[in-house]
């Protein structure tokens, strides 16, 4: 029997992604259902699909040593709560780990989903097993965060919020972000950026360019329209995308200066576009970087896509849960020479 | 005989810095001389300042466990090596730790003077004996640099570069740094730009201003001195020092959504203007800062001030050697246990 096998689930604020990991990262099984609504609906959502990925992984429930949830929200780490999240209306205070944990009979612990993310390309991806010690992992979606690992260790601040880089200021007294801010990175590099620049172009430029001829709809062009168009060689769009990859890799530098780290992951919809992305960032972040010597470090796009939430959440919760395991046979392996020695057992606390 | 004492040295451009420091951080006596000329008297004048600290505050050298060097420049930390630095002409790939050890006869380690100043600050100043476990000190010098603390630890970064903070942009497109990149922090709020910006304002506006006043030099008006005048009422300076101020709080606001440390240490030259800097940045904080919710990190003005490099060297080498020390004191106890019992020693490694 195939031991030390861990469920990560992904919360996300469409689906849930529920695996089965191995503790190198394999996934044995994955599923992917709607998110529903409310905490009830959606943990109950959560334990379904998990235990709907052991019975298709063919493995035995005991087979599993513990739960890892990639979480989106404000949390509280220690005791498993989701204090509240924009992405899932009515969630206030919900002891979510409690409450998978007891429904499935495993430990379950909780970590940020870009944090999740992060740990799983380092493990399972872009960070070659792990052996990478100095990595920031930038997601390029709706929003634009980031989980970074520095000397092998999750950084997580002093109230587990580290990681903000889509709202680190890159153009002072620049454009109003969602969060308030003036000038985010957020606020010039996300997916929805994107979008709404090439609405604002199109707007207001005469320019010929195919991405006039997309049908008219809520959130068209998308990014994923303007990389396709990019790609195919139309100017606007190529502009457009050129503009974003500037600014991302604004970022970069930045992530770069302060992290040196050995290699910037860059995730989320946005890596969809892959080369697209890599060169035209790579090209910038060359051209803003400082002159006194080359970048130590390197760009790639991230390799484990849209997994590396739940697979980042089961290898956090192996991480977790190993030491205790490993504790909890020492403590029976002295229960039984005790009780051969002296015929009965003698606490292991007093030892 | 008091036991556990360190010698940390802080290497400067300009002085070195040689101090008796305790494993609390105390200092028992410090020693300041002109650092000199070439790698053979700057090592020469370290070496002296360190026995010339250690004969006035009265101690053993026996007593002294190892030192601590805080270096500037690009250094190899694992084999004690300042491969080259801007503010040291003439160094190249000098084995510094190698050499200081052999004169003084201690285990001698290095770290980047940032890194270590920002270490002697959590332990000895604003991060209260090390209770603050996340924590970032910007350095507003002639250049702008940091340390962090995240998590307890400090970071390095994949070549020790960490930290580069002054070198973020915060202006796409900005002014020119001297290191090659456009909109860099450190091209808006160092030291070296409150001058440079004072002379500017000064040559191109009509005001009064008491600025005015200063007798004609080069490098005049300073930091201190537009501090001074902003102090007394000078309009004019005021202006000056606040709009220094709008950028420092853009590199805190950046490090607290990157980091979320607890607290945020200004130190440096600039530091010394003490509440005129902190009041300024603080609110221009909490304007720039996003609305979602308040600030988490503190900003505070550091402590220690100019001992905290020699101080922090001097801790490092106290948290490199006392692990060393337990095993050689556990090895000689065992030895000690074999040879009672055997009549003679055990090599431990067989043991």
């Amino acid at each position: 029997m195939r031991e030390g096998l861990y469920i990560g689930i992904d919360l996300g604020g469409t689906n849930i992604k529920a695996g089965i990991v191995d503790s190198q990262g394999n996934v044995l099984k994955k599923i992917s259902v709607p998110t529903g609504h409310g905490p009830d609906a959606v943990i109950a959502n959560m334990v379904s699909a998990a235990n709907r990925a052991v019975d298709q992984a063919g493995v035995n429930i005991d087979q599993i040593a513990a739960i890892g949830i990639a979480s989106p929200g404000s949390l509280s780490k220690s005791t498993g709560v989701v204090i509240r999240c924009a992405n899932l209306p009515g969630w206030d205070s919900v002891p979510l780990c409690d409450l998978v944990s007891k429904a499935l009979g495993k430990p379950t612990i909780m970590e940020n989903d870009a944090r999740a993310a992060a740990f799983g390309e380092c493990m399972a991806g872009a960070g070659r097993a792990g052996t990478i010690r100095n990595m920031i992992m930038i997601t390029l979606g709706t929003g634009v965060g980031s989980g970074m690992i520095l000397d092998g260790q999750l950084v997580h601040g002093h109230t587990g919020m580290a990681g903000e880089i889509g709202h680190s200021i890159v153009v002072s007294e620049g454009e109003l972000c969602g969060c308030g801010q003036r000038g985010c990175l957020e606020a010039y590099a996300s997916a929805s950026r994107v979008h709404r620049r090439a609405i604002q172009v199109l707007q207001n430029s005469k320019a010929t360019s195919s991405l006039r001829n997309l049908a008219f709809k809520t959130g068209s062009p998308t990014a994923r329209d303007v990389a396709e168009h990019a790609r195919r060689g139309d100017t606007l769009a190529l502009n457009i995308w050129d503009e974003t990859c500037k600014f991302i890799a604004v970022g970069c530098v930045n992530a770069a200066h302060l992290m040196d780290p050995e290699i910037i992951v860059l995730g989320g919809g946005l890596a969809a576009a892959g080369k697209l992305l890599l060169d035209s960032v790579e090209r910038h972040f060359r051209e803003q970087y400082w002159k006194i010597e080359p970048p130590r470090a390197e760009i790639r796009i991230a390799e484990v896509g849209n997994d590396a939430g739940f697979i980042g959440a089961a290898l956090l919760a192996g991480k977790v849960v190993a030491p205790l395991q490993l504790r909890r046979r020492a403590e029976m392996a002295t229960d039984a020479i005790e009780v051969a020695r002296h015929g009965h057992s003698v606490p292991t606390s007093k030892l």
